[in-house]
């Protein structure tokens, strides 16, 4: 007789956006038990729909506690986070003992971050960090066209051109996200993130981009090579699709297999409804724009 | 006996900004006359200091045959161009026949119809399209630290930094700008040009960031590898000290010989009531960053 291990319990560490509640349930659906800890003032409420409790950022003593009372081995960051004025950071003991190592990795941006806060819980605490990609591949990019529109020969053309810009930013680590439209990049993106980038787009003047009436020219998010995929994965959703045709894209092109899809099924809606196109690249279409 | 030969006259084809008014002042202080065709609804009314006319910006016969009877034969652009609805252009003959190319250069963006026009005017009509640069030497960055601050150590390597990223995207002929602080590249300018860019860095959160208070980071320009200097020069003012001041850099460093500054004395003179540094640099500094 052999006995079938049951799936370790999944503590989710929750910050903004509906990711975190997405996990939870592709984690559910695959037999394993989850366990929230919602960021206050981040986390969305429906976090309630699963085993769960509330933090403030900087309770880390009463954060780690939970998780470990839950037993809990296996942690997942996911979600955006606000930065709070420290006054309202209820720092516990454990969280003040941390700040200076916090402000070093925060020098590093977001991604210093993440990645510090990955470190710690495995090193100082013994969890097990896994990215949401490793627990749920539904939540992944296929290599496949979601929707009904596909680029067009010039659109292909923008792909390549927007890859070739998000490979250079990327090598520098500087950032994942670029706009190319008929040839010319209109937009990269840095620290300022990609609804801001695609919001500038929308402001550029009309001959250079598309319009909602007739869209034009192309998103495209790579990872960054260096970039700590556990944690900090490039992410579209409907926000994206929205902000895009905003700015009069056609489309939208990420890597496949290396980006987060917040419901799939509602970004293919969204784009259908608006027209655009939203497309999983392959690594090797990528890679032929190495230089 | 020699005949010392006099300078040409020189055509000032004005689009906004205070550029052309410093070139037409710096052209006649060496002794040249000119002659200031200001385009309507952009140039500013300072030009009527000059021997000028006003011409629509469609109305390009009219712009030609005043050049050619004011005894132009060599000519400068200069100065911003805002795009006019097409109602608002004034075309005339000359100007609507030559619509489709002007359609075809705006394809490649300002530098493309800049490029355009420049070979229009001499290949079709035999002026000699020159930069302001070569006729106005004062108009370009020194190698040399114009203000009392000076960089620190962090933001020599901010400089440095910036200059890698500027370098990546010049060599996609993406853009010009960067700004760095800390290590990080905030912001990478593409289509939206640089003040845009700075007041997208003032929005980033605080810890990525100088403040007023206590500057910190640099925006580096450098002309793209492929660029037109004749008419699309890299250009820094008081607006760009202000800017950047906003954003709460420390400084400025832009390729000497290589911009236009405009009206130095007052960029050092604004960039020292704000604490900035606005450095010259070397293109030997520059080729150590070429990867």
């Amino acid at each position: 007789m052999t006995t079938v291990e049951k799936p370790r319990k999944l503590g989710i560490a929750a910050g903004a956006g509906p990711l975190p509640v997405a996990l939870a349930e592709a984690a559910q659906a695959a037999g394993r038990e989850v366990f929230i800890v919602g960021i206050e003032g981040a986390a969305n409420e429906d976090i309630a729909r699963f085993p769960h409790a509330w933090v403030k950022l900087g309770a880390m003593g009463e954060f780690l506690r939970l998780l470990k009372s839950a037993g809990c081995q296996d942690i997942v960051l996911i979600g955006g986070l606000r930065r709070p004025d420290i006054s309202k950071l209820g720092l516990d003991v454990t969280g003040m003992k941390l700040l200076p190592r916090v402000a070093r990795w925060m020098k590093e941006g977001d991604d210093g971050l993440l990645r510090g806060l990955a470190e710690y819980f495995e090193k100082d605490h013994g969890f097990h960090v896994v990215g949401a990609h490793e627990i749920a591949a539904s939540l992944l990019m296929p290599e496949a066209l979601l929707t009904k529109a596909a680029p067009s020969d010039q659109q292909e053309r923008d792909i390549d051109t927007a890859i070739r810009a998000a490979l250079a930013i990327g090598a520098l680590d500087i950032g994942q996200g670029a706009v190319a439209c008929r040839g010319i990049v209109l937009a990269l993106e840095a620290a300022e993130g990609t609804d801001e980038m695609l919001h500038r787009v929308a402001r550029l003047p009309a001959e250079l981009t598309g319009s909602p009436e007739v869209p034009d020219g192309v998103l495209v998010k790579l990872s960054k090579p260096g970039q700590e995929r556990r944690v900090d994965m490039p992410t579209i959703g409907i926000q994206t699709v929205e902000n895009a045709a905003a700015a009069g894209l056609a489309g939208i092109a990420v890597e496949a297999g290396g980006t987060l899809v917040v419901d799939g099924e509602a970004v293919a809606r969204a784009a259908n409804a608006k027209g655009l196109f939203v497309l999983g690249l392959s690594r090797a279409r990528i890679e032929m724009q190495v230089p």
